[in-house]
């Protein structure tokens, strides 16, 4: 198996230029993978003492595997296996080699397009510019790192303008195009403006119409972690999360780590309120879910890796937003949720935790907010790093017009940077193209769920009574499996029968929070 | 520093030889510590489904850390590096340089002395060998796993001869050189001969003087995990263990891993006995403080690595058996031991800890031995894997021969192979030339302990008082900070003015189990 092909035989000479590329990208995947568990590692358990050595070697990985894909031979090497490739087509085995050969080739024009020192100097600015944001934000202070973040703004404009040159796009685009392969600004424009004119007047909808709700009732706690924990890893189980190939653990932001044969999902616990900390464990398990149910056949190879960020997105919002959020869902957990924490009273009927789960206020801090007003937190952000890319927005005046476009798309000024522009490490971290996957996963995971349950009427009764064996059975056939085969929006043509579609995330916003 | 050199710079053309070589094994040994750390997972952490690919992860990086060492222009470099470094002594920066180029040599010589084939036949061989070994032991069939030992060995012979060939030494030497450099049979021949001389009697005025103690008492259980987890840390910080470059874990077979940064130290909790568990954590605390103290100046580098596996065991064994078996440490753990379990009575008292903790008695098995009985199964090893290599003693012919030289050595005949010669992993495992390094230790313990005690008269007080600062510093002084500065005797004689002597290690017998 080429996907899990370490040794040297398959990268010898006399093998086919696929199979040579196979065998090198095993490697480089290896790596990656040994990187993802130190990173696991570094999250999760080591001790505060280890944190410089642990960049070393992390540094070392990463340029090992940085000279692996950028070795002299790769570019031969993949015209050969173009070559070798050219014309497959469909499902067999040869389309696959084909999409693995394309998507090297992506990995090695993003690889070559920077000069070593183009990639030392971002790296060493990044780490400036980040270990300064932690401070910066901390103070509400963003004087104290606009410097260092014009330092990596212009590094990553001289980046994207190199990655445009070699890839043949938009300078924008080129960054995109590392988080969201094939994604472009112009289609994501298109939706964004779309999304933009809904949002306003719906929210005003959903306002009113909450405000006719019954008043919501917080359990009371205090809830100890460890009950917290059982819950968590039952409804995982529940959900189809292998705990033979993966587990639960804390760390301070909670993340999806390891690898599609050992998922590491984490989260953090508040003993005052379960709510958050258990919603986060199921988003994660979403992501969990599709990395466990890449194609075997293609582990370490781009092929087999997920398809890009939107998509991964989509995979935990699926399982956070439409299934674990919803009424039918919360029917089937509220006795659950009522037995793990010994509670009694209104506060444990499932009307009242779905009306928790769907509370609406708009607010200044993205990761806290909640499904329809989390677009325009993403649209913001889209519209400034666009601008700061493209030249029309500087560093100084980021500040300003941040506080500005939020009072337009939420109607509430930040009232200090910390809650504004602070708030995120991405442009911190040189992370720029990256907001805008939030949304289109959103928007994917609106798009595939409905398609699933159009195609299986099994799912819906089944999310009802704790039953997910259609629903995953979907998803890995229409989703996991096909790791990198196809381009996003050709994945979600197969699967639901169209292009990305905002009609179909507000139809489900519409419903959910006016129904 | 070279020592944390993992960029590019260093290893650039235009750097001297030992600045080049330097920049490279700090990322040879960046990668072994990313295998450490990996390792340590896999013992503590990783679901059993994450196997296979951390098997693969763990040899791609061993592939590449080989391919780093054995690189065509390492041999020139280290021919220039000598040149550069010759005739340098002493403590200074110079001296360290030259012995680390010397020890990179040595590293280099082992890693090439064999073919590519030969260590991918070997490593096969001992992956099959090692899987058949597990299974014949459950079993105590060691027909079921001869002919891959056979294998086993063969190869292994094969790799002695190259190795005696490229080093210049006796071929069992050649496989000693690997775990303990320097190490050669003739010496421990004469050791081992003087120790297999004195024990049999000495065993048997133990005995007498064992009977004529009061009964010992065993502590009453169960002693919940939590708690003897708590005494367990409580202990490793009064000696020195600090928990900020460190943790403490639970795996099936106790170990010393991670990185002197980030020391990772395990063991097992029987509910039912605390002693074990205890005693097998203070001795992994020993070989901690051991990699925790070596010179931060030389991270990363040959030279700053453990001197070798004599020296390494010297250091657990020092803490285990020198220090916390003995009568003072117990008097002052007895109270805290007494307190974590809320004991009561007789049994926690620290006259009769000291004898749970001092009992001799014969067994098969060599990791339950205690101190006096322990050097007679390394002994058993040591003559049978020289046999064996020297061509003296078939596969066929080891469950005998172990029997017999078992009733000799310890006057007691195993009943089958699972409490003979089956019981150990390491000849299965392809590690030959490791046993000695055992006994070796035990008798190194003793006699740093001696000098310890001798030179500074705070040491005996500090550990009646639960005090290690003064051991500690005499440690990290004449042993952890000097890395592989020195030769093993050398260090030793630097340490406590004289070679390895028996004398001091049977004086430290006879005081503690006849006094």
């Amino acid at each position: 198996m080429p996907g899990t092909e370490v040794g040297a035989a398959a990268g010898s000479n006399s093998a086919s230029p696929c199979a040579r590329l196979e065998a090198r990208f095993a490697r480089i995947n290896a790596l990656a993978e040994a990187e993802g568990m130190l990173h696991w590692d570094l999250a999760t358990m080591m001790p505060k003492g280890g944190a410089e050595a642990r960049g070393d070697q992390l540094a070392v990985l990463r340029a090992l595997r940085h000279g692996l894909l950028i070795a002299p031979e790769v570019g031969d090497l993949l015209a050969e296996a173009e070559n070798e490739t050219a014309g497959a087509d469909g499902d067999g085995e040869a389309a696959w080699r084909r999409a693995n050969v394309a998507e090297m080739s992506r990995l090695w024009q993003h690889a070559t397009a920077l000069s070593e020192d183009q990639v030392e100097a971002l790296s060493r600015a990044v780490s400036a510019c980040e270990a300064a944001w932690r401070g910066a934000r901390a103070d509400s202070d963003f004087a104290a790192v606009a410097g260092k973040l014009e330092t990596v703004l212009e590094l990553v404009r001289e980046a994207a303008a190199a990655k445009a040159e070699a890839l043949g796009l938009a300078p924008y685009d080129a960054l995109l195009d590392e988080y969201e392969p094939g994604g472009r600004a112009a289609e994501i424009d298109r939706t964004f403006a779309d999304l933009e004119t809904f949002l306003p007047g719906f929210l005003e909808e959903v306002r009113e119409h909450q405000r006719r709700r019954p008043p919501t009732v917080m359990p009371d706690g205090p809830f100890p972690i460890e009950r917290q924990r059982a819950l968590a890893v039952r409804l995982m189980e529940r959900l189809g999360f292998d705990f033979d190939h993966g587990r639960l653990d804390i760390s301070l932001h909670p993340f999806c780590g390891g690898t599609p044969d050992d998922v590491r999902i984490t989260t953090r616990y508040d003993e005052a309120n379960f709510t958050s900390a258990l919603m986060g464990v199921l988003h994660e398990t979403g992501h969990a879910l599709y990395e466990r149910g890449l194609p075997q056949r293609w582990r370490r190879q781009p092929v087999g890796q997920a398809r890009g960020m939107s998509v991964h997105e989509s995979q935990s919002l699926l399982v956070e937003m439409q299934v674990c959020r919803s009424r039918s869902f919360l029917g089937f957990a509220a006795p659950l949720l009522k037995e793990a924490f010994a509670g009694d009273g209104p506060a444990w009927e499932a009307d009242n935790l779905y009306r928790i789960y769907t509370r609406v206020e708009p607010g200044f801090i993205r990761v806290d907010a909640d499904e329809v007003t989390y677009p325009a937190h993403v649209i913001l952000r889209y519209r400034l790093e666009r601008a700061m890319i493209a030249g029309d927005l500087a560093v100084a005046d980021l500040p300003g017009a941040w506080n500005e476009l939020h009072t337009k798309l939420l109607g509430l000024t930040p009232p200090d940077d910390r809650r504004g522009c602070l708030q995120d490490i991405h442009w911190y971290d040189g992370a720029w193209g990256y907001f805008p996957t939030y949304t289109l996963g959103a928007m994917t995971a609106a798009q595939l769920f409905a398609a699933a349950e159009a195609a299986d009427p099994e799912i819906e009764p089944g999310i009802a009574a704790g039953d997910f064996t259609a629903l995953l059975a979907w998803l890995r056939a229409n989703v996991h499996t096909r790791g990198s085969l196809l381009a996003t929006p050709a994945l979600l043509r197969q699967a639901t029968g169209r292009a990305l579609d905002p009609a179909v995330f507000k139809a489900h916003l519409r419903r959910r929070y006016l129904g």
